[in-house]
């Protein structure tokens, strides 16, 4: 089976678990809406590129630990999409889930999808607890205090902050995890896959905050020019459009070099390589060079 | 050394391994808010009762589980004082912590707070995976969908709702999670503590019920009369006041039932005494007499 249908049928499989008979069907509903269908699925993909470079021994725990890595994805973008902080009217070019079912589901559905998470992981690894803790702490110190998910998004809201501590806790901590989580569920240590992951995280929020600024809306799936209204951290902001493209272009040669010596180094190099492209495709680089002329 | 500094202790040591260098200080501070000084820590209290009453055989995990059993209340509590929801301006007598912090860090906190529980549990059961794997499961059980905590604030998103789902689901279960993960922690199997949890914690909140309509804000710590303003279901509202009283008097029967036979059995009958007498002191129940004549 591809990665792809891999990570839909594990997400399925923990959404579906959720609801059961006796649930709030429209909390089921804006689940479902925030899950489905995805974006790129950039950080399981990762996950499930390491676990097959390492031999894939544990194909259903790899397939668990990938979904939880989106899952917790999919949670921060329903919280960030509030109101109270970026009011994102769209996502993944549909209305964002605080727009479809209000305000007080997308604060439940955020909540419901983290301890999901956590739920289909414990159960996926129930046959293989020695592997299960390791990964348990792994995922939760990439979304938790002091440097993960929540504490990026928390340092919007301090007077200073350096815009690599930001990226790094806000992006990079779950790509570092995606690659981390990958290792472990094949049974291999996970230290030595956490700059891979971390490099590629940064690389993938320095092309957001490049697409926020020269892309449209249409493109993008979600509104544009949300750093600026927002007074965020931002590499285009700091480095300017072409400053912001080197270091891009830098980060991606440091993660590119980070990958462990394994059979599988080729493919997940090639995986990188495609990032890069569908990151900021032809289409925003020349336009890039077209605002820098 | 007695429950409540166990409690304490506890919830001290996953709060602090939060405030690790490079966290954000005021998500720090925002998570301490929420945390301390508590309130009657009955749930983790519950909890430790249940495993001193089973041997009480695995300290450490106890004290874990209570704690993140406590940490996943103070999250539902953070969240329940929304703007959204309840829009609380004070919870146990001081400012709630998005008035104190603002709504997005309300939101963070309480996110924070629920990755916290399972990390700081999957943590202390590093030891005892035979034992962890089933805590995990009974606590992300209590507390996600289709039936815990999530779903049971969710049902106030709906038009429709019976008033013991909503109850069983808001409250009931977490306190049968607190009896089952005592027991676990203990080693014991925690089918037979489930209803015991279940039937005081419906008991709860039909006295929180009484007390929003009964009580002054002042005795509350928290606004009063809110199940009206916000059309919440309520055994107040359903079945009168004398009739919530009877009905409160009646699960705290069917709680003191459900006590499986075991040495401790004597101190939960106790404690499940003590409980009622504080849910519903002498003032508030003579108050109920007053309003009835």
């Amino acid at each position: 089976m591809e990665p792809g249908q891999r990570i839909e049928r594990a997400l399925q499989s923990a959404v579906r678990a959720g609801e059961a008979p006796g649930c709030p069907p429209r909390l089921a509903a804006a689940i479902r809406h925030a899950v489905f269908p995805g974006g790129a699925r950039v950080r399981p993909q990762l996950a499930l590129a390491v676990s097959l470079a390492c031999g894939d021994r544990d194909p259903v725990l790899a397939d668990a630990a990938a979904a939880a890595i989106e899952l917790l994805h999919c949670a921060s973008l329903v919280h960030d999409d509030l109101p109270c902080f970026d009011a994102a009217l769209t996502r993944r070019g549909k209305e964002s889930v605080h727009v479809a079912y209000g305000e007080r589901l997308a604060v439940l559905a955020g909540d419901a999808l983290i301890v999901m998470a956590f739920q289909s992981l414990a159960a996926a690894g129930a046959h293989a607890p020695e592997r299960l803790v390791p990964l348990l702490g792994t995922v939760a110190r990439s979304v938790g205090m002091p440097l993960g998910i929540v504490a990026g998004q928390a340092w919007e809201c301090e007077p200073r902050v350096a815009l690599a501590d930001y990226q790094r806790a806000k992006t990079g901590s779950l790509f570092a995890a995606a690659t981390e989580v990958g290792a472990l569920a094949a049974g291999h240590p996970a230290a030595a896959w956490s700059d891979f992951g971390q490099w590629l995280g940064e690389a993938y929020q320095v092309a957001d905050d490049i697409r926020d600024v020269a892309c449209d809306p249409a493109l993008l799936g979600k509104p544009a020019g949300q750093d600026v209204t927002f007074c965020r951290p931002s590499a285009a902001t700091d480095l300017g459009l072409q400053g912001a493209m080197a270091h891009f272009n830098s980060l991606l040669r440091r993660a590119t070099a980070a990958i462990p010596d394994c059979a599988g180094a080729g493919a997940l190099r090639a995986l990188v390589r495609a990032e890069a492209e569908r990151l900021l495709p032809h289409t925003v680089t020349a336009e890039i060079a077209r605002l820098a002329a």
